[in-house]
């Protein structure tokens, strides 16, 4: 089988071509290639089976074209412009977030194959005056225009399924906490950089209290749940094919605890804590309470506590 | 004030521009110019303003450009394509109900004057496995394409009106029942057909039991929420502008006992019931029982029972 990562050269889809090379088949189907399609050009793994990458841009159909054929089995849609971005560059959030999604889902339904499509939409999608815990059958009232563009996508995968022309499934990602590499342009960049920076010797800026909750899941665990995603079959998934992913809810005062077990008392003291209102304004109007029944039943799972995603940070990441 | 309508050549279009005829003013203003634009030339109608007729396609940027100005205050967004119709014809469907409705909110971003959006969506929007009642804060699951197209409208609205382009609102209209003249693309037509049909002397068919439950507006009064939806305060939108319009539910039996007590035993006779697959498929994805309570706080109301749709076909419309 062939499968397609875009946003190929971004964390989670190195870390999800690396664990697919590991696993060597999906869905009990050998892996004969793998395309990993980003803006930049993306990195090539090593692999027991063929590894093309590609420079691309999903808002632009001739370019979604090139990225998936009549072979292409299963695709993960990764790619995307970020909360803190697309919140700055509102045309390119929706020529990417939006537009992006469709013409791939354009071009899946064009191959007349109904290949496996797995969406990563995001938290950002929840928000506003609904009542906690967030079900996968509460609104999505997002508070971004990341969040905005990646729960209309939600519909679309939806109903794209729904007449048969993929065989989609999506899901909200948590926080993936703790990202290795530097800082990007999501608005909860923070929320790895205060555990990364001072394991790794660095002072970090917390721009939030000791108290702020969110929900969080670490690479390892990301990776694992975008795998078991691609398995499930299409009837399982219901009348809604979107749902939260597990994850777990910690304050930051959890983070810091996690990390001082882990990893001893002195990283944390290179944490600086200083106002950003911009950051604020956006993770203020994130959720945190949430029950992702729909995922669990599907055989998706969260962290066992913050500890873990300290140590897979360890022994994946830290330079 | 210059008010623009699309879908102005329409059932509720043509009905809320005569209102606003005899209103003469809205939001406190003086009406200047109620533009309606259709693809077909929309019929103009008796005004004490300037009333401009324009054919156009909402699909075409260019188009929406000759439609919106900066003088623009008042947007009402009512063409669609409609459910049955946007089933057949997929990417018709999201050309207009989706890149139609983007390319107004983006016409209305740049003219930079923030008009009031006031946006039809549907109660299609809703369905799936969400509990009942549903209320305004649960998930829209549509389960047709024009109900996915609209549900995506309206979380781009909302990001429109965070963002301060445009003061924007949506309400999910319910099936506008007795609508006058012909049949539509709508899957809801039969809805206004077997007591149209029969209350002007001719047969009509029902392709649903006496025991399926929908939720009905009458034009008189959907047109009077579409009046008050452009008057609400931004303020009080709260961080979802979307909301079901209030309607009631009935079953097929109310609607024909209503019918008999207003206009005597005799249409009820003209009804044959006659499955229809297709429509079946479609309707019985729906919802009945809503929550209206966002649209109830602003001071949208329901009729107060189906007699009084049946009146007012009588009144405004039977020819």
């Amino acid at each position: 089988m062939k499968i397609l990562i875009t946003g190929g050269g971004g964390l989670v889809g190195q870390k999800l071509a690396k664990r697919l090379a590991a696993k060597g088949e999906l869905r009990g189907q050998a892996i004969d290639e793998v395309v990993l399609a980003d803006v930049l050009d993306p990195p090539a793994i090593e692999a027991p089976f063929k590894v093309t990458t590609m420079t691309g841009d999903i808002s632009k159909p001739e370019d979604v074209a090139r990225m998936i054929d009549g072979e292409t089995t299963v695709i993960y849609h990764l790619a995307a412009i970020l909360s803190g971005h697309a919140e700055v560059e509102f045309d390119h959030g929706i020529a990417v977030n939006l537009m992006g999604t469709l013409h791939l889902l354009q071009r899946a339904r064009e191959m007349e194959t109904q290949p496996v499509f797995c969406y990563a939409s995001s938290i950002a999608t929840l928000g506003g005056e609904v009542p906690d815990p967030i079900e996968d059958w509460t609104a999505t009232n997002p508070q971004t225009s990341y969040g905005t563009q990646k729960a209309a996508g939600e519909l679309l995968l939806n109903d794209f399924s729904r007449k048969g022309f993929v065989q989609g499934r999506g899901v909200r990602l948590p926080t993936i906490s703790v990202r290795p590499g530097k800082p990007n342009r999501a608005a909860s960049s923070f929320m790895s950089s205060i555990i990364r920076e001072p394991l790794n010797g660095e002072e970090a800026i917390c721009p939030v209290g000791l108290d702020f909750q969110h929900y969080y899941l670490s690479p390892r665990m990301c990776v694992e749940n975008l795998v078991r995603l691609a398995e499930v079959e299409q009837e399982a998934l219901g009348m809604n094919v979107n749902m939260t992913m597990p994850g777990l809810t910690h304050t930051i005062s959890d983070l810091l605890d996690a990390m001082r077990e882990v990893a001893g008392p002195e990283p944390a003291q290179r944490i600086r804590f200083e106002s950003q209102p911009e950051i604020e304004k956006i993770v203020m109007g994130w959720r945190y309470a949430f029950n992702p029944a729909k995922a669990l039943a599907l055989g998706l799972t969260a962290d066992t506590d913050y500890r873990d995603n300290v140590r897979y940070y360890l022994e994946d990441d830290k330079p």
